[in-house]
């Protein structure tokens, strides 16, 4: 019998990407096509502590049923972890535990979203939020991103125009522009959501991991000093980056009664996040072993980010155009044909897969009109000696006739 | 300003349940309101060893990201644990990791309903499989239930009548009904599939909680006697009640299409399960402790269902009746109304609080035509002399003018 499956699934296409990222096992193949950490850098002696801790002290809570809204003393150690960002005035009871980030947005879609409301995002986004929100019937608006993240005079135009049912943005090193949005357009941000009472998104995955100066505030900080903003504002983090994907812990900071709504959304998607890996990541938080994880990833991915700008400058020269990022994981870069080269994106992936160099190509991340001559690199796993020879291989996958 | 949500979110009701859950802090009371298993029968030491393996044998693995059908380890010991219950013939790809069996619903509800589709689920059925299949918009219709779980001549009928989207049914000592589908019925249930070419939904977290003898054969199990059955067949599996609900493992298995859009979904929902409890999980399963676990975890419930079962008759007499269950964790009774006493289980979980005791009315079970003399009542956590004891106390609840 075939199978009648709900429309909705009629909104999503089967992703190019995945069809590339089969090929990632190719023996010899070096890539920059991830989206994750390098678990090499895993503090996997202080989570085996902080396991154990878990079950040593509290057995019955780390492995029995849990509360929908996320451990006590999970939520505890999180609002202190946010304190410690500037985030100094929110309480445990503020945020929600969601099953890695990925389901803050799912339960945002489910809360919020009806077919055919309108999101605004920024183009080019989360691929997996434009999958996630077009699951719930959404219609995707993009808003324009430069270096600098997004164009807040042409974000404000876009709300004028669609009243979408909110704005979704990653401002700080977001994935995959790598872009950080400077602290001025923050307010802009804060000040448009008050001004047209419109909700704003901010999923902030990447904001720990900065290179040399901390980023500016996220708008959850910020939002403490501009009236009526953090009504309107929801943030998103996540230990993913920072600590361990695998522990699939993350957050949601946002209104109570948004709050409420996904905590009932969470109890019939999940019931709860597993309260083994949130006893685990609470005990890890309360070690204090944090701060010295931060400073070690920032310091590896903070060389590799280095290598990878200059070894792109050196070998595809005026070739491609980019920002250098200041944290993430990601490069952005963006193909300008000079010496009339290659500008798609797609057509350099499939070349480069050739000569053994993955990366992601830009398009899909648009929700629409995509930039087809962009690319994501992701410097995040690969060693310095790699990313030379990586970025080597690209350079003559471009020149390639 | 007042957020305005998603139009799914009209189709669900706060739960009256909730409001009764708020009251069981009261110090001294005596619960058997609970749908959890005994976190006191944990195998603390069992889980610690398994963790600290996957933490020294595959730290990478068991911290970052993962597949998403699953940790391939934890499936290929899944479908060994299948098999030793008699689905021989489980491959580890027919089958992906869900977080609880709960986000199997949810896929289910994701993947398969529009709003407006019908879906044929048990009167009564477990509760958050209505509020999760009610928030994708189905329309939820009532198969009757017996001692013996679903009447399979009503089931057909309603088949013929609604042509269902799928039927959902909990045929092993069932929540909330503790029924156990004999053999008869269920080859039943698999050849109307078959006849009606109607998906059928296996969720089955309890079947290994019998006090006796074995249950009959999963529908699983059996489909591979009753040709094309399997591929109209999902099996929804969970370690939830038999190792630890905090590890939130679950599975699912199913028609190879359906497996593959309900991983394209989940990966928009969670991306995928905590991988470090999937890797604890397979680690545990290959330790082989599982079947001891099993033994005592059954001795134990066997003990309490039956000093329950024998209270009940003691101090309730003929003013309830109840099928004695032969393995799970409830007992599924109806308030007769004998000797002109209460017939309204709401009303007598009121009175019961006020005595101390608590358990749960069965009406919000039911997706349509509430039995409302009907209780829910857990012996799964409660010591034998708190059963009495609480026992006692509702029948002098029930005695009360």
């Amino acid at each position: 019998m075939p199978i009648a499956f709900a429309d909705r699934l009629n909104n999503v296409e089967t992703s190019a990407i995945r069809e590339l990222f089969k090929l990632l096992g190719k023996p010899g193949i070096i890539s920059f096509a991830g989206g994750f950490p390098d678990s090499a850098l895993f503090d996997v002696d202080g989570i085996r502590i902080a396991a154990n801790a878990a079950l040593t002290h509290e057995p019955g809570a780390a492995l029995q049923y849990g509360a929908t809204e996320g451990y006590q003393p999970l939520r505890e150690e999180i609002a202190r972890f946010m304190g410690n960002k500037g985030c100094t005035d929110l309480a445990p009871e503020q945020l929600i535990v969601t099953t890695g980030s990925q389901q803050a947005l799912d339960l945002l879609g489910k809360t919020l979203i009806s077919p055919g409301d309108k999101v605004i995002v920024e183009g080019p986004t989360f691929l997996a939020t434009i999958q996630c929100f077009k699951l719930y019937g959404a219609e995707l608006i993009s808003a324009p991103v430069d270096g600098d993240g997004v164009q807040t005079d042409a974000l404000e135009r876009l709300i004028e125009e669609h009243h979408p049912k909110f704005v979704y943005l990653i401002p700080t090193f977001g994935n995959p522009s790598g872009a950080l949005l400077p602290e001025e357009r923050r307010r802009k941000v804060l000040a448009m959501a008050v001004k047209h009472q419109t909700l704003i998104v901010e999923d902030d995955p990447y904001g720990d991991l900065y290179f040399d100066a901390p980023p500016p505030p996220s708008l959850l900080a910020l939002s403490a000093s501009v009236p009526g903003s953090r009504e309107l504002l929801v943030h998103c983090g996540s230990l993913s980056k920072v600590l361990s994907p695998g522990l699939r812990v993350g957050w949601m900071v946002g209104p109570a009664e948004l709050l409420s709504k996904a905590t009932m959304c969470k109890q019939f998607s999940d019931a709860h996040t597993s309260t083994f890996a949130q006893a685990t990541a609470a005990h890890y938080l309360k070690s204090g072993r944090m701060q010295g994880t931060l400073e070690r990833v920032r310091k590896v991915y903070a060389e590799r980010a280095r290598a990878m700008g200059e070894a792109l400058r050196r070998e595809l020269g005026a070739a491609v155009e980019f920002v250098q990022p200041a944290g993430g994981l990601f490069i952005w870069a963006r193909l300008t044909g000079q010496t009339g080269l290659l500008t798609d994106g797609a057509e350099l992936a499939k070349r480069a897969i050739e000569n053994n160099v993955a990366f992601v190509p830009g398009a899909p991340f648009y929700a629409s009109n995509p930039d087809l001559s962009t690319l994501r690199l992701s410097f995040a796993t690969v060693g310095l000696d790699k990313i030379e020879e990586g970025i080597q291989r690209l350079g003559a996958s471009l020149q390639q006739a």
